[in-house]
């Protein structure tokens, strides 16, 4: 495995951030990530299938948040509030380094692939959260709505997060949205 | 422009979806689809871009249907009628033909690439009715709110009537998916 590489896939991760925003993504090379890193583009390819899955490196990150967050739940949570407190979670991280989410969500916006790769995530971290819902005991279907729901107001959320001008509290934004959710459902005429 | 071609859309659409199911997405090429409904390659790619496209023939046609049906709801009608309308009119329409449906739906589905396009098709609706809400007067984030959580129900519906082994209702189960997400936001802990 070649000498040791402390924290090469974050490195790289860092790298390519940087050099996309920079160069754009279509113009930067595996070799070049590799070498802004101060890594051989043999090391890159140990870590990444290519160059596109250097953007997605934090939803394994975030798909194993969210299951944790489900899984520790007290028992009697509801699941709205089970989905809530995972995606709040989720929102928490993001915002520990809100520059760096807004750099690689300009990347991905950029780029009709990028962004059906990022649906393509979406879609994963849904799927995830349904398989979690379902080992609280939750049923088919309301652990896939609750799960596919959740996800439609954290993309909503998020998007308006990333809209604010200056700092704004990402879980707050999701809590919001959610409450915002509950009321138009309530306010529906009469069938 | 050549021959007048009657119907060739819908008649490549047809031979592309047969030729799909029978011997697979991936084997099969623009050429033989064009054979298969007596046209020419050439008729083929004046109107598909590729053999991917062939299989959203539909999207654009349930994209009109979406919004007609917005601009079209009554004045007072609330959001989650507008949008409740809208799908269960594309409910309607997807009923029709069940068994093309059932068939598209699983050469989508035994094949990333397409499941990714999927998924794009769907935001792209989510955005086309965000867009007619906004033409309604509804303002931001409710707009996009409204409209990712029906495409969310809409998924999670479409997925239970495609798991019912004989004739179900489609545009009954987006109504009760939304009825449960309903229940399910009302039903949360005090905070």
């Amino acid at each position: 495995m070649g000498r040791w590489e402390p924290n090469a896939r974050g490195r790289l991760a860092q790298a390519a951030l940087t050099l996309y925003a920079e160069q754009g993504f279509e113009k930067t090379t595996a070799a070049e990530i590799a070498a802004h890193a101060g890594l051989t583009e043999r090391t890159f390819f140990r870590h990444f299938a290519d160059k596109r899955e250097v953007l997605f490196y934090g939803t394994e990150m975030a798909r194993d948040l969210l299951v944790r967050t489900v899984a520790d739940s007290p028992a009697g949570a509801t699941p709205v509030d089970v989905v809530g407190a995972s995606l709040e979670a989720l929102g928490t991280q993001l915002q520990e380094n809100p520059e760096r989410v807004r750099l690689r969500d300009a990347v991905v916006s950029a780029n009709a692939e990028l962004r059906e790769r990022e649906l393509a995530k979406l879609a994963a971290l849904a799927e995830a959260l349904a398989e979690a819902l379902r080992g609280r005991g939750m049923s088919e279907p309301a652990a896939r709505l609750a799960a596919e729901t959740g996800i439609a107001v954290f993309k909503v959320a998020f998007a308006r997060w990333m809209s604010e001008p200056g700092p704004a509290d990402l879980p707050g934004i999701i809590r919001a949205s959610t409450d915002e959710l509950r009321k138009m459902l309530a306010t529906r005429a009469a069938a």
